[in-house]
């Protein structure tokens, strides 16, 4: 059994940037999805505005919509007497064309009646006997007024390619009337699990088997990242035994993930195995980060094959760093990070040259967060449900002192 | 039409104060679902591990089995001198039974054999010939062993009630043999539209009308927390009409948005459909935040109903704020704030009494996140596709200078 040494590990930030550089541009397929389906998923297409936003002159404050030039010498001392044509009715298009000296009690929202081109404020103004207004201070043309397109042209582009909707998008894309819309297909991600002492999570284990713990965590972040799982089970430890499911895989997937027994025998099948299989091949073999150190990344002919570390924490943490950001340049999308700033409450030490992640529990105290690390051998499986998230320790730095501010990914 | 005057605002962390309490408590039920599914959901009973995590005392590293006791005099200079009685093959049980003066050879993960107490590392030993092997370090009993429980002790909790599940936490749940889990069900929010300006998306909008963006916008925001939107449309601007969709929503449903009309007519008229409708009634008439200030929030037998502004704008940002917590501890949870730490590129003005939520776009530069404010009017939409998430101006603070330090809140 061949142990591993790490001599030439790449670091995290490299081992990303090989990822980008040999998906080559790659994305999943478009597809067309309802509106109401779409938040969460990455716009394929740029969505352009084909009317303008809003379509007509609204107020955008409950008061009289004037000829901006009667009120112009207007003040509390003198004000000027407007004489009340109408009243504009929400969702209706005014019926009335407003002459010199005249007004009509508008809400926000209303459109403007033909003539008008600005609105005083109804703090402004007071009704008098004999359908009379007085206006008690001037406006300039266009006060209070949205004007047609103010907010989105006609033709202007709304939302560009790439966009991770949200629902604010989703808003904006019901108000321009888009009712579906392009986005990339969820990358289709093939999970295969090793190691000879793995059985299905739905078994009894044997007396010195361990049930797959790591396909299903991984499952369920493909399907917090957008993508969607492919559980394809465990594979016994045999190099052509896992080379056939891995080539099978890559036909079908969109990017596949081969989570490792415990012991570094796993570890060489599957350096094998993708050796063989893929071309051009392993391009990462260990990375400068803890944990996750073990982690092979290969690139068959243009698809991504990873093999992650057995330890269910390894594992997670290594799908979190460089499985998600490629899951989302495969959408189109560049990865948002769910990072927090807070304070760590001890010390804690690091190996420089290696990116390091510290489970840790936060906690809200005196308006900042405090950022609890958990410390356990890296075989607990416990520490994954206590912890918020992962502390991260930059690769140039030598440890963090108490109370040093760190950033934390969230778990998600 | 009656103008408003905020005279008594309700502080944002009084009216969720209030929200917390006219709750009383209230949860939604639970249901059981897959594990595969469970991922975002939150446990309504706790875990507890039905065996103990490892159930076999497990090496921690590939290396040989020992009795700790056997190398206790063990040195580079003095090695001593063990026979190889065997080799532990990962996921089975060995069948040896290791006596004085004897090892095993043993993988990452393998079971120790009956006898032995401790693993030597690969690195401090070495195969001689003829089945002998030299070890050139003490181990004490126990070292490079995971004991049985532990991990989990069986009886322990793994997780308790409350828990939003993560990735992380499916993992430990597979690991347990927990193949479904009972979750709060997802809360059933009715989201009624109110404006008589307002059409359906679907429809191309007539001189004066405006497409519904807030319905859509709402619901996309009610799955991203959890929660499944039940889009009852559009109800005429008029009480009693309001009541009685109210009404049957509130029977069905677990919460009740109505989101207004632009007009304060249209606000009125959501008031006086609440305060007719529910028991003890509105008890939030107007928040000291903006955006978001007209928001009504009123209580009908234990469950909550929000009238929210128009804007889309303000209607999402009241739901970021005000009804995603509601929903987390509908289900059970506490909300899981998704901020990070940003500066300021430019001065930031803000009326001190107030928490102010501004529209930011983000950047990264030089290790930090710069928080650009987009000013504009507030009944833009188009900054809504445009910004990645809210400034947070607090309540007691009269604006933010150029370069200060804020939180940003995502949008999701």
């Amino acid at each position: 059994m061949a142990h591993i040494h790490f001599r030439n590990l790449t670091s995290l930030r490299d081992a990303l940037g090989l990822c980008r550089e040999h998906l080559g541009g790659r994305r999943t397929e478009a597809e067309r999805v309802a509106l109401d389906r779409a938040a969460g998923r990455v716009l394929a297409a740029r969505i352009v505005a084909a009317m303008p936003l809003p379509h007509f002159a609204r107020s955008t404050m409950d008061g009289y919509a004037v000829r901006a030039a009667d009120t112009f010498s207007a003040s509390t001392s003198a004000p000027t007497m407007l004489r009340l044509a109408g009243q504009v009715r929400i969702g209706h298009a005014p019926d009335m064309m407003l002459q010199a000296g005249e007004t009509a009690d508008i809400p926000t929202g209303g459109m403007l009646p033909d003539g008008a081109d600005a609105v005083v404020m109804l703090e402004h103004a007071e009704a008098m006997s004999g359908d009379m207004i007085q206006v008690f201070r001037p406006v300039a043309p266009g006060q209070h007024v949205q004007q047609v397109g103010e907010d989105i042209a006609q033709g202007a582009e709304a939302l560009p390619a790439g966009t991770l909707l949200t629902g604010a998008d989703v808003a904006l894309l019901a108000a321009l009337g888009v009712m579906d819309v392009e986005v990339h297909m969820r990358p289709r991600v093939a999970i295969v699990s090793t190691g000879d002492e793995i059985v299905p999570a739905e078994f009894t284990p044997g007396p010195a088997q361990m049930r797959d713990a790591n396909a299903h965590g991984l499952a369920a972040l493909c399907h917090r990242s957008g993508a969607e799982p492919v559980m394809l089970g465990i594979v016994e430890d045999e190099p052509e035994a896992l080379g056939k499911t891995a080539e099978q895989a890559l036909n079908d997937c969109d990017l596949l993930i081969v989570s490792g027994g415990s012991s570094a025998g796993a570890r060489d099948m599957t350096l094998e195995a993708l050796q063989n299989l893929c071309s051009p091949g392993v391009f990462v073999n260990g990375i400068a980060l803890r944990p996750g150190k073990p982690t092979i990344i290969a690139s068959c002919s243009g698809k991504l094959a990873f093999g992650l570390p057995g330890h269910p924490v390894s594992a997670l943490v290594v799908f979190d760093r460089l499985v998600r950001p490629v899951l989302a340049w495969l959408m189109g999308a560049e990865m948002r990070e769910n990072r927090i700033s807070a304070h760590a409450t001890r010390t804690v030490p690091s190996e420089a040259g290696l990116t390091e992640y510290v489970r840790v529990r936060l906690r809200h105290e005196e308006q900042q967060w405090l950022a609890e690390p958990l410390f356990g051998k890296s075989a607990s499986i416990s520490s994954l449900g206590t912890a918020d998230g992962l502390l991260e320790i930059p690769a140039g730095v030598e440890g963090i002192d108490q109370g040093e501010p760190v950033d934390v990914i969230l778990w998600s």
